[in-house]
């Protein structure tokens, strides 16, 4: 009898450009903040970086094709695929005039990007990039595949953001990337751009992808090693100010350009308290974390933005990355999040609630998958698509049952009317896994990054079983619930 | 390209009747001496046996043609299956006369099982049970499959071994089993009566599935749990001698009454030494388990059973069963197996050598199978098909590799010329693991015991990859090579 | 400020002959049940037995001053030394008259050895054997030391217990030790004769060690590897009928030689509900190991030997030998342990509690001791020594922890009344631990096997600081909590 | 026979101030680097520092009697203590004028510190400190004992160093340490001051401690959390060479008014090849790590360096700290660290070459220090002390065989002709064990925080019978090898 997934109800996979591009030879994009980030020596040296670069990834750049066809015999029928604004616009686009509304704060409350900015921004712009892009997209889209278009995922231009130069020089000597509000209004012009370009292709439009992680691992969490790693609170809350206002922005500038639904990913950790009597606490940290800045962009209101009314509604679909909990406990005033749970595990280890852990450390907790599609329903009342899930498993001990358990979990949600309207893996191939270079491997997919081979995993053979007939079939049942190991 | 198997290569399951039939009401079997020894209360009481009972297993007696429908879906086109002598003849067969011949020491040189002989057992026999066989193997011929009925897989009938009278009576005072020269006789009676009775329906016969592991683990390694637990080295070495009389006398009955090759399926554990100085204690103690045995009914001529002529070319084909190796060094004058390798690891650990090692404890050594497939094969020459292999691995971590790492090792033996014929996995679905019960999980199809229902794990989605296609798809390459995890 | 015990607290060790004589030339005695057993190579094969020699031991028989020298550094005052009945009777004594009396169900209830009985036992006894114990024990005595003289330590004479001849032909064609009501009559005379010979020695007298061992393990748990090894209930209730009469008996014959207070020495494990709803079965199962046995010598009825009479008040004190606990749960109708916690973990491991485990396998958990002891005291009224309390750990890194903590609880039972006399560590010196021969390292003090040269372990320093002063003293009060590690 | 060490061989601690004085209300010293960095709420939400506070220690600032009376009772006879610059000087002393001389390259050849600069730095120091060290310091030395001073343990005054405002503004906006040349000039006139005020008390000078850790950790591996975390090449760089001169023209200073023997005090850590072929690349990281500083001051030639001869000869005695190694493997053209051995390990685990790890994940690597201790010697030819070993070891399960088997390497050394003086245990009791605070436990002594109770562990008791016999007595000769648990 199995569980079945509404007809239109899309399987399909998650991609971004800097992870997936690069790997065969005039698919290297230098003109980027984690291009120089990555390469730097001093930072290879303290160990923030891998010393894996990502111009030796799986290619995806021109791989695209055998991927898509790939994806295709999982049953995948759709994709959420990025681009690279620095493709667009290696160079500077300042000079682009466009008129910019502010409110009597100051806050940018406004953007108008006029057909003659388009032409400006056209004679900038990388042709070929934007050629490329319409070819891979397209190659997509003709398979009958629905496509998500992503225009944000971490990667900024260099003239935005140089974190190296913001390292030596300080930052307000360098290009600061999001602290400083020019990075919102130049997002805007490449969003308009792309729209203007491009925006016959998607079905859905994702401005950008969990903006949260930029400015907690950006300027808080340093040790993970995203640039510009400079630790401050007040550039992260500038940097958090600058994202919600470029979503904003963006937003009425794509649907300015085009009909389609505009969303955003966001990282939808569940924040879950270690007994009763942390729960505040934990509710305190997941509101910091997710609904913060969710609220600002739909509700118009948040803790950390106050009230905007030109934030209002600026959202029609939500898009849940899920991967693991943390578990939280009081801590003196605040709290804190305890080691042996959630993302705070030992590689290949068991949690101490008996959960299997990743390579990366990061325990399997399916639950909490649930319990944030049901959060994020009845605060916002969107669809929502889970536009990425996945594991670390370079030997594909988990990842059969991760998917399955978390797939019902997807599938729990659907059935108590959370309007959850696709699932993308993450991910399709091996990647290139930011700061921890390629030895996290997320794929359903295997890449051997000398020859670019791809190689199925078992768990890709699972994931076929179920896309292709839209349900977890009775006979992969005992894999859906969570094993449990003490 | 992937590594190719011949056309005629066999790629199935072997099941045995103990283990595999019982489960549905009507399907209980308790005239043999294993259902007493598991069902004994000081048993139990002491932990010999884990108090898991097989009346609770898969029901494969009522369930066959489900398990052959999965068996086909996963592309397998052959099977061996077991036939339970208890279920044939749940009373004496003493009383029937059959001629037997001895040479001047005693030892019983053929068994002359006449057709009036066969009548009287026909009368004897439980025809019911006859036909029920008929129904299940023919279900699997009909389907085109290949078969390979054994005829012996550890179980006695009670009338010929109670090992619970054994331990209260001592083995002079109760029926024996294998220790008693009568067993051999009977033996033979049973066979040339299935053979007359279902002589059309196999295409290989196999007289008996790892003779060595009855002697050893009931008269030596006795903490293991099988029956009788008698420790003697004198009854250890008697059973032997009476298997090895069995599957000889046996061997001429079959090939009287059908022309089907014979076979024996043995346990060919590789013995490696720790250190090269190690290697003659290593080889004499694999003469000991695994060469001893089979020079007896090759070449006629062994260090237990000396120079016997009547046993001589005694065998058609081998099966082979493997697991995982031992590590073996030199101990006194003698050698013993090294804990943290092969068959002697933590469940769930790591070997020393820095293998996964599954529930039970084995590790996972690939290589070890091609070693023995090479040494079988120039020892004997015979045509060598894999009878048993796989892994207890409740949660699928493991198999997929396992499947994989092993296949690869028989293509890599088979490339260099040895004639193995076809690979039968250890199991099709989970079943009853003797002294070990329901925990210890084989199969390819995980069985829920509570409903009998069947659930695929991903590992038999990877099988039928390889066996739908006979190679190891190009694919899945990436899995061939062992895991070495330090 | 410390936790001070009483003045006259006796802090010590406790020694059996078995495992600590042997070693040096001269001192093998291979007249008992365990020499044949461990020397037996059907036992070694079969690994229920280790492979070790006892003669390769300690080698205490010769180096006893040794010992007893380093006892006195460590602050000993006490200790517990072993006689062992095939050294003074290496014979049978059965020719010897003594009166036996008989209730009208047959139980024996009274033996009476005469003064011409004691002639003729002496005519039988070897000389040399009692010269050297008194040697052995004036040593001790001399140096103004306690003694507890214990006369049964699980070894038996092999003329009254040949457990290899009870494999081989059955236990009613063998000598067949506490099974055979003789064996009660014959110890009886043995331990006469020590009263009459070293009468004027010990301050305490033990009957014997552990009885319930002996007949749990001998015939029922039969995988840990003891004599004979033979799986039966019927013997194991026999085996406990005899060994309450031989204490029962062995008592009245020393309150007629001597006026010391006679005890016995008996394993009490806790057994700990895993929840609430388990305790039921908890306290069966701990009835059945614990009180069934004491219950019927002091209060004269009990489970399993009813009402006797005969057997009422027949202890002057009680000796507690602790080392961890049990889990038990409720299973079917009976209830099970549980692994990972108590004696059921992995070597070196942690416990699913989170406390640290021995190399046995053996959960450290001192909270049991304490609840045994006030158990014990609220049940029997009667004087207690902690007369074995200890771990296997060779290389110290529990044990000192593993000491004050249950020393710790010690000073906690005798806070709150229960009137305990001393704490008798086990091991002074590492020995021979059974069948898991010479592995298991008990000592507080080092044994190079080879040399008999004595190391002392870090924890050997504790306790000296701890016996010295008959405190705990303040600056190790940090120790004294049990460590959780989850 | 034990191992004896010769009569004036020193067994001892090592003492900082930052990490042992404060604890008790008027210890607090708030004017350092390290207080502001610890304090930093964004360094701590970044978990670069651990949240733990200094002021929370073991308050040797007002216990230092008791512990003295600690390690008398331990067999102390020598200690190397701490004198906390910023105490004496929490104010800046820029204005004192002393005369600097130059070479050619403008490098700092000789600082002289006249009458009258001393005169004016007394007018600024705090005497209340300078009297305070006077009386800690008289204590130790009026019991007869050794003593070391220690004159720079990483903390800089606060004027010098301020680690937030690099941070903020940039190291050249900031005041830089040692990074800023004027910290070597500044450095120079406390050490006069100190020379000129206590220069009566010790019996041998140390300039500084571990000055390589403070430019790789505090510019290059920043994920370790010390101050000034600025990733930077060129800084460390820097940072070296102001070490390497401040050291020189302390060396000079502390001559001319003194004539005690000056030394340093250096981590030199074994850098191990993986295998033979990386000797070439083990040996070249570890002339980075160790003797490219040491070089300096003796032989006055280094790589980094260059040619000095002002620096030449510039150390009378080494003091090598030692705690584990680093295995190096080739990497690229350079090399990297190998986890699973040395440093690089799981906290509490096992080493991939099978020795035990403590709880900072540091393995267990006593021959290591013997290596150490031979190449320091054959280089230098200079009299060595062993200024620090220890392990980070909460429950003590490690530190008595860490102990016995680091100093049986120190024996080994001497027996060689190796000039060592002394062993300085690190560390006497628990203390503020920097980024990590006071979760990592390096004391023979347990302090309760909450209370500062000091107790025993029983490595202490170990330490006592050694150092107080200046011998490893033979009865824990067993515990000098190296535990290897595969």
């Amino acid at each position: 009898m199995g569980l079945k997934y509404p007809k239109e109800f899309i399987f399909g996979f998650s991609e971004s450009g800097f992870q997936f591009e690069m790997g065969l030879p005039g698919s290297e994009d230098p003109n980027t903040d984690w291009w120089v980030w990555v390469h730097d020596p001093e930072n290879i040296a303290s160990t923030l970086v891998s010393g894996d670069f990502p111009e030796n990834g799986p290619g995806y750049w021109h791989l695209y094709r055998q991927d898509h066809d790939i994806a295709e015999r999982l049953g995948m029928d759709g994709a959420r695929i990025g681009i690279e604004w620095s493709r667009i616009f290696s160079k500077p686009t300042f000079d682009v005039k466009v008129d910019v509304a502010r409110d009597e704060r100051g806050n940018i409350v406004y953007i108008d990007v006029a057909e003659k900015a388009l032409e400006e921004l056209d004679r900038i712009a990388n042709k070929d990039a934007v050629n490329h892009y319409r070819e891979i997209l397209s190659d997509w889209k003709n398979r009958g595949k629905k496509l998500i278009i992503n225009l944000y995922h971490w990667t900024l231009p260099l003239w935005l953001h140089d974190p190296i130069k913001v390292r030596k020089l300080g930052i307000d000597r360098a290009p600061a990337g999001w602290v400083d509000e020019r990075t919102v209004i130049e997002f805007v012009k490449y969003v308009a751009y792309i729209a203007w370009k491009l925006g016959d292709l998607p079905d859905l439009w994702c401005t950008m992808n969990e903006p949260n992680v930029v400015y907690s691992i950006g300027y808080i969490n340093i040790k993970i090693g995203y640039p510009p790693g400079y630790l401050s609170f007040e550039a992260a809350s500038k940097a958090m100010k600058h994202l919600v206002e470029a979503h904003a922005r963006a937003y009425e500038v794509l649907k300015r350009f085009t009909n389609k639904p505009v969303g955003i990913i966001y990282v939808t950790t569940y924040h879950e308290p270690l007994k009763e009597s942390d729960r505040d606490v934990a509710e305190a940290a997941m509101y910091q974390a997710v609904f913060d800045f969710l609220d600002s962009i739909t509700i118009g209101r948040s803790m950390s933005i106050g009230e905007r009314k030109d934030l209002e509604k600026h959202l029609d679909w939500l898009g849940i990355n899920y991967y693991s909990r943390l578990v939280v406990e009081r801590y003196g005033n605040a709290w804190r999040v305890l080691p042996g749970y959630g993302f705070a595990c030992i590689p290949g280890g068991t949690s101490l609630a008996g959960r299997p852990c990743n390579d990366a450390g990061w325990e399997t907790y399916p639950e909490g998958l649930y319990i944030m599609l049901k959060r994020c329903w009845e605060r916002y009342r969107l669809p929502i698509i889970v536009t990425e899930n996945g594991t670390a498993d370079a030997i594909d001990r988990l990842r059969p049952r991760y998917l399955a358990t978390h797939l019902y979990q997807v599938w729990k949600a659907l059935s108590e009317g959370v309007d959850i309207r696709g699932y993308l893996h993450w991910a399709l191939v091996d990647n290139y896994e930011w700061s921890s270079g390629f030895r996290m491997r997320f794929g359903l997919v295997h890449v051997d990054f000398e020859t670019k081979k791809r190689y199925l995993r078992p768990s890709a053979l699972l994931f076929r079983e179920i896309a292709s007939s839209k349900e977890i079939p009775d006979e992969f049942m005992h894999m859906t619930q969570p094993q449990i190991l003490i």
